[in-house]
C-alpha cells in the first residue's frame, strides 16, 4: 500500500484515483444522476488503466522477454476490453464498434500525433529507425485491410448485419485474424525479437514492485474496472444525449481517448526522450493489437454474451478514417525523419474527425 | 513600360497579352459571342497570371526571406482567388468547387508529370533529395485528407450541402485548414526554413523589376484580371454547352489548367537543369495552397459574396481523383528517383481523367 | 517428342497433362458431367500453361533482349488470353472481368506474398534493391489507376455498362493504356533495360529447347488449350453452382490462380534463392501486364468476338480488392527489406478475400 502511495505522489496520472469512490458513493445516492456519473466513470478509468499497466509491467519485467512480451500484448488492452465487455452484454453492440474504430485511430492520430508533436518541440528534427518504422507499419495497414475486408466488400449495410452469411464471414474472419496475432507474437517475441525494441525494457517509473504485490493490484484494479464499466455504460446513452453527442461520437472520442491516456503518456516520454522508435511502436504496434487480438476475441465471446453476435461490419465513415488514419501513419513514418508540424497535422486531421462526428447525424 | 515590353519580348508566355484588347472590344460590340468570348477570355488569363508571377517574385526579392515567402505563398494563387470570387459572386458554386479540385489534380499530376517528364527525357535517371520530398509529400496528403473529411464522412450528398450542420462542418473545417496554413507558414519560413529550398532564389528571367514598377504592374494586372474573369465566368455556361463541355470540365481541366500555366513553366525549366527538387516543390506546395488557403479563404469569402455559402463538400468522383492524383504525388516521389516514364505515366492518368470528365455525364 | 519427355519427368507442375486426354474422352463421352469436366479442366490447364512458358522462354532466349523481352512480355499472358476469349464469345462477361480483377489480385497478394513468405523461412531477412522495387510498385499503381478510373468515376453502375458513352470511355482508355504499355516496353528494354534485371536470363531448368521444337510446342500447345477453355468456360457456369460458387469466385478465384500457377514456380524458386528483385518483377510486372495488355485487347476484341462490347467498368467490391492488392505490393515492396510474416499477411488478405467472395452474394 506505500508503494501504491509513493506511486501516486509521484504520478499526476493517479490522482483522478480520488474520483473511484465518490463515482461508487454517488452511483448508490442518485443513481439517476446519468451526466455526472458519466463524467465521473471517464474520469475514474484513467488512472485505474494506468495501473493496470503499470503493475503489467512490473510482472513481466520479471518473467523474460517472451513471457513478458505476451503479458504486456495481451494485458495492456485489458481496460479495452472490459469496457468492451460490459457494452457487449448491455447488447450496445455500436458502442462496442465505435470504440474499436476510434481506437486504432485515437492510437495512429493521438498518440502518434502528440508524440511527433512534443518531440519535435524538443528536439528540431528527429531521426528515427526507418527499416522497423516501415515494417511495423506495413503489419499495422495488411492487419487493418483483414480487419475492414467485410466492411469493404459488402454491397449493401443489411447483408452483413443480420444475416447468417454475414455472421458467418465475420467469425472466419476473426479466427484468420487471431491466426496472425500469434503468429505476429511468434514473429515479434521468437524468430524476428531484435526489429521490436521492446516498451517493457524502458522503466517509466522510478521502481517497478514485487510481483506478488503487483498481481494483487492487477486484480483488484480488474474488479474495480469492471464495476466502473458497469456504470459507464449504463450511464452513457443518457449523458450523450445531454451533451448533445450521438453514440457513435461517445464511442469514436470518449472511449477510445479515455481507454487510451494510460499508453500516451509512456510514447511522449520517449518522444521527449529523443526515441521516437519507442513512441512509433507503443502507437502503431496498440493499433495492430486492436485489429488483430481485441476485435476478434469481442466477436468470439458475443456469441456467449450479449443479445446477438457482432459482426465486424462498421458504417462507411468509420471504414474511411480508420484508412484514413492507418494510411497515414503508414506514410507519416515511412521517411525516417519528422518535424513538430508533421504531429501538428495529424492531430488536426483527428480534431476534423471529431468535429464531423458530432456535427454530422448519427449513423 | 520598357521594362515590360522587354520582358514580353523574352517570354513567349507573354505574348497572348495582344488578345486582352480584342477581347474588350470584342464584349462591347458582340456580348453574346459568348463561345468566342470564352476562348479569348481563356487566352487572356494565362500572360496576365505570368506577369502577377513576375511582379511577385520582383517584391518578394527586395523583402527578405520571410515577409517573401508569404507574399509568394498569398499571392502566387492571386488569378486563381479572383477567377473563383467572381465565379462565387456569379452564383456559380460547382464551378468553384471543380476548379479547386481540378487545380489540386493538375498541380500533382501535370505540372509534376510534364516536369518528370521533361527532366526525365534530358537526364536518363534524375535523383532528388528524398528526404525533403517525403516530407512535402506527406503535409500534402494531411492538408488534403483534412479537406477532404467532409466528403468522405458524409453518408448522403444532401447532407452537407443545403443543412446548418453542413454549412457549420465546412466553416469549422476552414478554420481548422487555415490555421494549419498559419502554421505551415511559420513552420516553413521560420523553425525549418532550411527544408524549403526557396523557388524565390531561383531567378527565372534575366533581371527582377524594381519594387515601384513590380507593384504597379500587380495592381494594375489584378484589375484587369478582375475584369477578364468577369467576362469568363459569364460566357463559361454558355460556351461550355456550345463545345460540348459539361460545367465540372470546364471547372476541373478549364480553369485548373489556365490558372496553373504561370507555375508549369518555372517547373519545367527546373527539371531540365535537373534540379527536381523545386520542380516538386512548386507542385506539391502549389497543391498545398489549395487546400490550406484558397479554399478556406473562399469559404469565409462566401458568407459575404454571393447567394449561398460554399462547402467542402465534393462530388464523390472528385474526390476520388483528389485522392488518387495526391496518393499518386506521395508515392512517386517517395522513391528519390525518377525516369521519363514515370512522368508519362502521371500525364497518362490525367488524361483518362479528362476523357472520363468529357464522356460521363454531370454530377 | 524425347526432349517433352525428359522435361515432364524433371517437372512435376506438367504431370496433369495425364489428365488432358482423359477431359477430352469424357468430354465426348459423357458431355453433361460438368462437374467433373470443370475439376479436369483446371487441371489440364496448368500444366499446359507450363509448356507455353517454357517454350517462349526458349525461344527467347535465342532472339536476344529486346524481341524476347517483347515475346515473354505478350506470349507470358498467352493462357488468360485464350481463357478469357473463349469466355467472351461464349458471352460470359462477368466471368472474364472477375478473371482479369483477379489476376491481378493473385499476382500482388498470392505470387508475391508466397514469395516472400518461401524466402522469408529460409532467409532471416531478405533485403533486395528498394529503388528498382519502388519505381516498378509505381508504375504498376498508375497502371492500376488508369484501369480503375471508369469505376471509380461513374455515380452509377448503369452508366458505363449500358450507354454508348461507357462503351466510348471504356475504348479510349483502352488505346491510353495499350499506347502505355507501348512505352512502357521501349522504357523496359530500350532505354532503361538495366533497372528490369532481365527474368528470361535466369534459366530456371536445366537446358533450353531448339528453336523449331519451341515453336512447334508452342503451337500445339495453343490449339490444346483453346480446346480445353472451350470446355472449361462451357462447364464454368453448371460446375460453380454444384459447388456452391458464385460465377465471380470462380473467376476471381479459380480462374486466375490456375492461370496464375506457372508463374508461381519461378517466383518462388527465386526466392528460395534470396533474389526477391527476380519475385518481385515477375509478381509486379505479371500484374501490370494484365491492366496495360491484356485487358486492353480483351476491350478490343470484343467489338469482333461475341454478343456485346466488353467496357473497363468492374463492380465495387472488385475494385476495393485491386486497389487493396496494389496499394499492399507498393507498400510492402517499399521498405527493401522482407521477413517471413509479412508474406503470410499478404497471404492472410488473399484468403479474407477468397472466403469473403465465397459466402457473400453474388455482385
Amino acid at each position: 500500500m506505500g508503494l501504491l502511495l509513493k506511486e501516486v505522489r509521484r504520478n499526476p496520472l493517479l490522482w483522478p484515483l480520488a474520483v473511484v469512490p465518490v463515482l461508487f458513493a454517488l452511483h448508490i445516492a442518485r443513481p439517476e444522476s446519468h451526466a455526472i456519473l458519466f463524467v465521473l466513470s471517464v474520469f475514474s478509468i484513467v488512472p485505474l488503466a494506468v495501473l493496470i499497466s503499470l503493475s503489467t509491467e512490473s510482472v513481466a519485467a520479471k518473467t523474460g522477454d517472451t513471457i513478458g512480451g505476451l503479458l504486456n500484448a495481451t494485458l495492456g488492452n485489458l481496460t479495452e476490453l472490459i469496457v468492451a465487455l460490459t457494452a457487449l452484454k448491455a447488447g450496445q453492440i455500436l458502442l462496442v464498434k465505435s470504440s474499436l474504430a476510434g481506437a486504432i485511430v485515437a492510437k495512429t492520430l493521438v498518440t502518434l500525433g502528440a508524440s511527433l508533436l512534443v518531440g519535435g518541440l524538443i528536439h528540431h528534427i528527429q531521426e528515427y529507425n526507418r527499416v522497423n518504422a516501415r515494417l511495423q507499419g506495413s503489419l499495422l495497414f495488411l492487419a487493418t485491410i483483414g480487419f475492414l475486408v467485410p466492411s469493404l466488400l459488402a454491397e449493401s449495410e443489411s447483408v452483413l448485419e443480420a444475416t447468417a452469411s454475414g455472421n458467418a464471414l465475420s467469425l472466419a474472419l476473426s479466427v484468420l485474424l487471431f491466426a496472425a496475432y500469434g503468429f505476429g507474437m511468434f514473429f515479434s517475441l521468437h524468430t524476428h525479437s531484435e526489429l521490436f525494441t521492446s516498451t517493457a525494457s524502458a522503466p517509466e517509473h522510478g521502481e517497478l514492485w514485487p510481483v506478488g504485490f503487483a498481481l494483487g493490484v492487477l486484480a483488484a484494479v480488474t474488479i474495480v474496472v469492471t464495476l466502473v464499466s458497469d456504470i459507464f455504460v449504463d450511464s452513457v446513452q443518457y449523458a450523450g444525449a445531454a451533451f448533445g453527442m450521438t453514440p457513435a461520437f461517445v464511442g469514436f472520442i470518449v472511449v477510445a481517448l479515455v481507454n487510451g491516456i494510460a499508453e500516451l503518456a509512456p510514447a511522449l516520454s520517449s518522444a521527449r526522450k529523443n526515441r521516437l522508435d519507442l513512441s512509433i511502436g507503443i502507437a502503431l504496434g496498440g493499433a495492430a493489437q486492436i485489429t488483430l487480438f481485441v476485435a476478434p476475441v469481442l466477436v468470439f465471446v458475443s456469441y456467449f454474451v450479449g443479445p446477438a453476435p457482432m459482426t465486424l461490419h462498421f458504417w462507411p465513415g468509420a471504414v474511411a478514417m480508420i484508412l484514413i488514419a492507418t494510411t497515414t501513419a503508414l506514410l507519416v513514418t515511412n521517411s525516417g525523419r519528422s518535424a513538430w508540424f508533421v504531429g501538428m497535422l495529424l492531430l488536426n486531421v483527428y480534431l476534423i474527425f471529431a468535429i464531423a462526428l458530432y456535427v454530422l447525424p448519427a449513423p
